[in-house]
Parts: structure tokens; sequence; C-alpha cells
């Protein structure tokens, strides 16, 4: 960091006015070790699982959708297909707990821990044991990507319902009130938004003794399968010493329990983006993180994580590739 | 517009999702009159030229550091070079008005129409035919671009002083007072920043008769070469019905110009960034655009239009690539 902020200095432009692209290059020079650490295979890990709280009513979508997308994430038509093409990133799509038998497709990742999360209004997401293996599920998602090379990770979700479980485990970990974590998701109308809150507030609830007991009892107690498979991709990411940079409200959800099962990791976290979801400006001030883009994006899948690729790339070229003063001879200030 | 509206609606995401994108490709296909225009061929306009009123110590650089940049333009080390690889745009460097003589370099376009401005404390930049040419200087540099293939215009800038000249429009055009405008430009301390404020406020005083003319006039009272070049440029792609990206602060006192001359070409007009300075937002709210990124950039030479344009183009990506509920079988909302 200490180097990459002196080549900073000698850039052949006004200290400073790159703004965050000088930060974010100097950040990220901390994480990999390197001054011009390798960024171009980035895969997105779009996990995606189904919720028992659905049935509440939180979604202005049927629950079947979370199946129906996994469908076209694998035929290329969602929205984070499109981006990552354009950025330049692959995309791995896993099962963590959807609740249908999906057929065996091309490039489907099977880590079903079990199909969907029982409802959380009325006891436990999942057992410990289950929660512990979909963190591990994730981990190792990373493990195998980087046989095949990756210098980057973003992390992205699909799962009906799970804007509600991720608001819930919000509210567990930071004691932060529902009606100003829950949002409208997909987009429910005023209705919907009030069954989401009273969900979570029944959440909290019931589950209050596992929430007592630590981040991953709470996520067992509240979470979802792919938000705690999104813990496992950010705590390998981080451990490798890899950039991850995190999606929307869901992401920042698996953020949160990351960080408070290793503190160290938020270093290697890259905010992306600040999604219209009401709770995720307090997730990213409880991570201590900025978000790059701020485009009122609410889809998930790492939509917001793509989009944010070409930038975190290009704060590295900078700090590489520009020529300094002494070499471009040009005058620096007096 | 109504056809990327209307399709905008089909694709497999909740509606208003993708946020900010969803707004911006529906302006680009109004912008070009197609669902898809293509996206591929951007050009970077980085436009040089100096300011007599540099010499009232207005800048935290010398005044050789425009010609000096010039030539680190041509060599490939300045940011918005990086910036123009990382992202896939040509830069055109364009010599406007720089004060010294510059070598022949391969890939230096001259234009220049005089060296430099005369200081604005004491009496009008140039004269209004040279403000003319160097607007028209600025179409030429466009349609010159458009014989090589240019899908979409960036707009950039170089020149010590030229946060100075750009304040006095914005001032000028707008009757905000310089307290609020006048910001530190390449970094200038408090006292810099204060012999900016009196170099404007003298700038309008001394001007008065000619800023009340119009804005052609008023570009050639208190304006900049490259400044009037801007400006040109965005006229030039409004015109041919390319979209433009906008820079910050001095390409934001052009687009005032431009929308002062023709109003219709704001609708043609894309707010790259909000620079860190201090008027910036005033620009972009006088002329009603809602810029992409916010990174705290002050840099000039496009580098934040260039930043912008993966996002630009990842918009029309969106709404051409992706699937529709239809295509894909995925449940709409009930």
């Amino acid at each position: 960091m200490e180097a990459a902020r002196a080549r900073q200095s000698r850039l052949t432009k006004p200290a400073g006015s790159l703004g965050r692209l000088e930060d974010l290059s100097i950040r990220i020079a901390g994480m990999t070790g390197q001054l011009d650490p390798p960024l171009e295979l980035a895969v997105v890990f779009t996990l995606a699982a189904d919720h028992g709280v659905a049935e509440e009513g939180v979604s202005a979508y049927p629950a079947d959708v979370t199946a129906q997308m996994v469908a076209n994430f694998l035929r290329g038509g969602a929205a984070i297909n499109v981006l990552a093409h354009v950025v330049g990133a692959r995309v791995v799509v896993a099962d963590l707990g959807v609740k249908s038998d999906l057929a065996q497709a091309d490039g489907l990742v099977s880590r079903k821990i079990r199909p969907g999360t029982a409802n959380i209004t009325h006891g436990p997401a999942m057992t410990d044991q289950e929660a512990a293996r979909a963190i591990e599920a994730g981990r190792e998602l990373v493990r195998d990507q980087m046989t095949k090379g990756l210098d980057v990770a973003i992390t992205g979700d699909m799962g009906i319902g799970n804007t509600t479980a991720s608001a819930a485990i919000v509210c567990a970990l930071t004691g932060l009130d529902p009606d100003g974590v829950v949002g409208r998701g997909t987009g429910v109308d005023d209705a919907g938004l009030e069954r989401k809150r009273r969900a979570v507030r029944a959440a909290l609830h019931v589950n209050s003794d596992a929430i007592a007991r630590g981040p991953v009892e709470t996520l067992a107690a509240v979470g979802g399968l792919e938000i705690a498979a999104l813990a496992g991709v950010i705590l390998e990411s981080a451990q490798s010493r890899r950039p991850v940079i995190i999606d929307g409200f869901i992401s920042g959800a698996a953020a949160l329990v990351a960080s408070r099962m290793a503190p160290a990791s938020t270093d290697f976290m890259i905010a992306s983006h600040r999604s219209h979801e009401l709770g995720h400006a307090a997730v990213l001030e409880q991570l201590g993180l900025k978000p790059l883009l701020d485009l009122e994006l609410r889809l998930g899948e790492g939509t917001g994580g793509a989009l944010a690729l070409p930038i975190v790339r290009a704060s590295m070229r900078l700090l590489n590739d520009m020529a300094t003063f002494e070499d471009a001879g040009v005058s620096d200030r007096a």
C-alpha cells in the first residue's frame, strides 16, 4: 500500500485528482500484496436458493421464479449474463437450495444443501450444521474456480424472498429496527411491505435465542442458503488475498455475516454499488465501505458487481500505466 | 423511446430494477432513433488550449504544463490514454490554442486559433470571430472522425487556468455567485482560491456588456478556445444524432454554452460524472442532467467520460440482449 501511495503521488495528474480511484488502487495493492495484480479472470458467483418465508407473501413474484431464473441464467438470458459478457467475466450458477428439482442443465453447479429454507417466521431457516455446510459450499466454489483461474470474485444471488431474509440478518446483527431496513425488494406494494416488516419482526422474535449466539447461528436462524454460501465465497476470497466485489443488499447481508465471522475479511471487500433497496446504505455503513456506483439498481444476480468491474480494473491500470512527472518531463506543482 | 420503454417492461427482471440504466437506454434509443445503435466506435476529444488568466496565479501548476501534457497525451502516458485503452475508445488530441509552438508530433491535430486567450480580468478572452472559429473547429473535428467511424463522442480538456474560465462562463450564463462556483481546480490553497474568485469577479465585471449579448459573446469574453471547440463537438454530435458523453466541469461549461445556443442539444448529452470541483453540481442541475458516476474525480482530459462509457454501452446491451419473460418462460408478477 505504501508503494502504491508513493507511485500515485508521482503520476502525471494533480495529487488526488483521480479521487476514489486512487484509494481503490491502494487498497487493491494491499489486498493482493502486489502493485499490479492480475484482475482479468473475474468470476461472478450467482448463487440460488428458495426461502420458506416466501409463503408470507413478501415478494411481488411467485416462488417458482427462482428456478425459472436459474434456467434463464443457464441459457444466458438474464441481466447478469449480459453484463458479464460486456465486462469480461464468467458466471458460475450454483443451486444451494432451490425448492424444486432442477434439470441437470449444462453449466449448473449442484450444491443443494436442502430444498429451500423453512419459514423463518415460525422457527429457524435451517440447522447450524446446514448453515456451516452452505458456507463451506461457497468456499469450495471459489477453490474450484481458482483451479480454472480466478483473480477477482463477484458475489451475486437469486432467490424469491431473499430480501426478507437479508433484512432479518441485518437487523439481527446490527440491532437496527426493521422499519429502516426492510425495503420493497422486487417491488411489493404498501401492503406487501407491511407483510415483510411483520415477517422480519416475527423472525427476529421467534429466533431470538439463536441470534444471541453468534453470526453463524443467526444465519442459520433467519438467513438463506445462498446467503450463507455467499459468506463462504467472501471468506475464501479474502483468505486467498483476492479482492471480492460485493453486489447489493443480499450480498451485503452475506458480507456482514462474513465480517462478523472474520473482521479482517472486510479489507478484501469492494462495495460495487448502493442499491435502491432501503436497508443497503445501513449495511454499507456497518461494513465501513463506500460504494463505487449509485445507479438505483435493485436486481441482484451480481449485476452491480459486474458493472463495477471495469472501474476496479481501471484503477489498477491507471496506477501502473500512467507516466510519472519525471518520465514525462511534466512540471509538478511548485 | 416508446419501443425501448415497452421492451424494458418485458425483460426478465422486476420492472424498474435496472434503475438508471433503463432510463439511459430509453434516452439513447431516442437520441439515435434506434433500439440497438452501434456504440463501439467511441472517440474522446481531448482539446487543449492556454488561458491568459493563468498569470493571475489561479492554478497550482505553471502554464507550461498545458504543452507538456499535450506531449504526454501523444506519448500515451496520461490518465485519458490509459482509460481510453481500458474501455476501448480512441483519443483525438487537438491544439486549439496552446501558447507555445508545439512540435509537429504524430497524432496531434493542429487547429490553433490563437496562442492562448487574453487575460479575462482585463478584457475579452478572444474576439467573437475567434470564438465562432473555435466552435466550428470542434464541429470539424467530429465530422473528420465520423469519416473514420464515430458512434459516440466523449468530451475532454487540457488547459492550465481553464477551471477559472469555466467558472466565469457558468456564472455569466446562470447568474450564480462565484463563491458557489469557483473551486480549487488542480488543488490551489486558500489564497489561490481567493485569487480565482477575484479573477472571476473581475472578468464578469469588465466583460459585462459582452456577457449580456448572448452565449457565443459570453464564451468569447470569458471563455477559452478548447471550451469553445468542445461546445462545437457537442453541437455537431447532437446534430448528427449521436450521444455525447460530457466529462466534468470544463466540459460542463461547454455543454452549458451549447445548450444556450441550441437547447435541443441537451437531449443528446449524457453526464458521465459529478466532479469534485465545486461548481459542477450546479452546472449539471442547470443542464437537467444526472451524472452516472460520483468518484470525486477532478482531472478532466475526458477521464470521467471514458469511465462512464462501459455503463453507457451496458445499458444498450441489457435492453437488447436480455430475454423477455415470454421467451424465457419466467413468470411475471401477478
